[in-house]
């Protein structure tokens, strides 16, 4: 694989800084739970996927500084509150975590040796079945826009977001892999992070599949033009009605794409799907730091003063989604009764 | 006024560096027309009404270093020419050039000296007729916006680009003056050039009237969130139809105002309505560099090899215009026939 975003080296984790990407690819060494949930809180690491398996690896390296068998439930209590404290909209990490607890429990009173090697376990496996998941849900998506040459994404649901492969730069991916030809793919900066400009452009160049970088603003004249077929985004937790969270602007995107009679489709694995979450209003919107607002590159921006908004996410509406692409079907409406049945467990 | 965007001293031009703010208050000085010209064309002065009155006293400039009566009408098409070439979709600059030349045209025949002095008396009347034209709408605008309290704006409309007091931001002002509260302008950043972050802003802060800035991604979010009552932008030309084209991002921010039944208004002095123009499919785009995408403050956000578009303008269709508030009347619909009632000459 051409992006490694995490790497699990017999009781290391090694994230690439995505902080620094395009300019330098930079890996952090993570060597236990604290440096894990900071690499997630400050977004080291990020992507709904991406953060769910490094959530589970920092489960792992956790129950590895456990010395006493005596200690085990407090420490691990610590652990999962830590890892589950760092960013609230991605039910990815939630549902990693519940995953994790689960194997922990499973094992709590045996060897701490045997625990160690159950959690670490299952976090490889959790990682494997992302990829593995993304491969499918790619190929599926593949077939849904065979008759897409042109199409737009915002933010980076890429390799970089999930253990490998992506989610909506997964359809892409999948897109080539099966001799499609893409003729151009619209990459929205994404703004204030530039996930768009910094990732999802390095990403798709790395595949050699083109890309036009436009400020999130530009999206609607391209749209305007007619040089959009088709728009595809992630998520970061969709609701049981189908109502999708996913980075701030991909409201908007999902708006404009309807205007114009694009269709708007997000491609997630099942588990960024929250049945127990009953529509978006349900749904918490982290608000992050100003200064990503009112500094770019390190550079302020803007005049002292001002008072910021910076909600990390939106919740897109169903009514705005074509389908919802997954490792197990493409989903369409009605949402509330075809999730249901495609993601029960 | 607090915000000095364009003075004139004696054969001299002092213009507001804008591409320095809002961390350095630089002033350039113009010396002749070519020196004007660049300024227009590299953004050191942006925005529609400061773009005619600026190459009016480009115009009046150019005619100080003609030296000899025998090379007025050369040297005088070279002065026209090279500031028409500029940019293309602010229609002041070429309803400002067209009047120039009659003046020039009236007086080409007699002593230089008078023409030179003409040819100033008209840029200055230019500027001051701006000023008067934008405090008139503020307050057609002001009476119009009087149950609003939280504004969106898009880009700057301010005194910044204008000769003074400014259009969208005009209102604001006139707002203020007159006793109504404003609670909020969110402030859409911008990009590329972030003309919200650094210009709306800094002029808003100086006003002291409250900011909210947000990237171009946010704006769904605070209308989806009932935060905005109404949302109020200048414009670079209106077509005939009531088309507006104005800066990248307004036929977004349009459509998600109609979406959310938020009245969109548009604030522009009748010298922004171009008759001539029957709708917005033939105001021609601006595309400008793409260093402005690829880099922010001066650093590069973009990998290599990524194509890039840098519309500097889009269409809003006038359907998704609530009003056009100018100097002389606000303007409804039916555009077509209202627009030419109010601004035929």
């Amino acid at each position: 694989m051409s992006v490694k975003t995490i790497e699990w080296r017999d009781g290391e984790l090694l994230l690439i800084d995505q902080r620094r990407l395009p300019r330098k690819e930079v890996y952090r060494v993570c060597r236990n739970h604290r440096q894990v949930a900071q690499a997630i809180r400050n977004m080291v690491v990020r992507g709904a996927p991406a953060i769910g398996v490094t959530a589970a690896m920092g489960v792992a390296l956790g129950a590895r500084h456990i010395r006493e068998r005596k200690n085990v439930g407090a420490a691990m209590e610590r652990v999962f509150k830590t890892l589950a404290d760092t960013r609230p909209t991605a039910v990815n990490l939630h549902w990693a975590l519940a995953r994790m607890r689960s194997v922990y429990e499973a094992n709590k009173d045996g060897e701490l040796t045997v625990l160690r090697r159950r959690l670490e376990e299952a976090a490889l496996e959790m990682y494997d079945a992302d990829v593995a998941a993304n491969r499918r849900l790619g190929g599926l998506g593949a077939a849904l826009l065979k008759d897409s040459r042109r199409i737009l994404t915002h933010c980076n649901a890429g390799a970089l977001a999930t253990a490998g492969y992506g989610t909506a730069l997964g359809v892409l991916r999948a897109m080539k892999e099966s001799g499609m030809s893409i003729d151009e793919v619209f990459v929205d900066e994404t703004r204030p992070f530039l996930q768009g400009a910094r990732l999802t452009a390095w990403e798709l160049r790395k595949e050699d599949i083109p890309v036009t970088l436009i400020t999130d603003s530009m999206m609607g004249y391209v749209m305007q033009r007619n040089r959009v077929d088709a728009v595809v985004v992630g998520a970061d937790r969709v609701a049981a009605n189908g109502d999708v969270a996913n980075k701030i602007g991909t409201y908007t995107v999902a708006v404009m794409a309807q205007r114009h009679g694009i269709p708007f489709y997000v491609a997630c694995p099942t588990s960024t799907v929250d049945l127990s979450c009953p529509s978006g209003a349900e749904i918490p919107i982290e608000q992050r730091a100003e200064d990503e607002v009112t500094h770019i590159a390190g550079r302020r921006i803007a005049p002292d003063g001002v008072n910021t908004l910076n909600p990390a996410f939106d919740v897109t509406d169903h009514s705005l989604v074509s389908a919802i692409i997954t490792e197990k079907a493409v989903v369409t409406a009605p949402y509330d009764k075809n999730l249901r049945d495609t993601c029960a467990p």
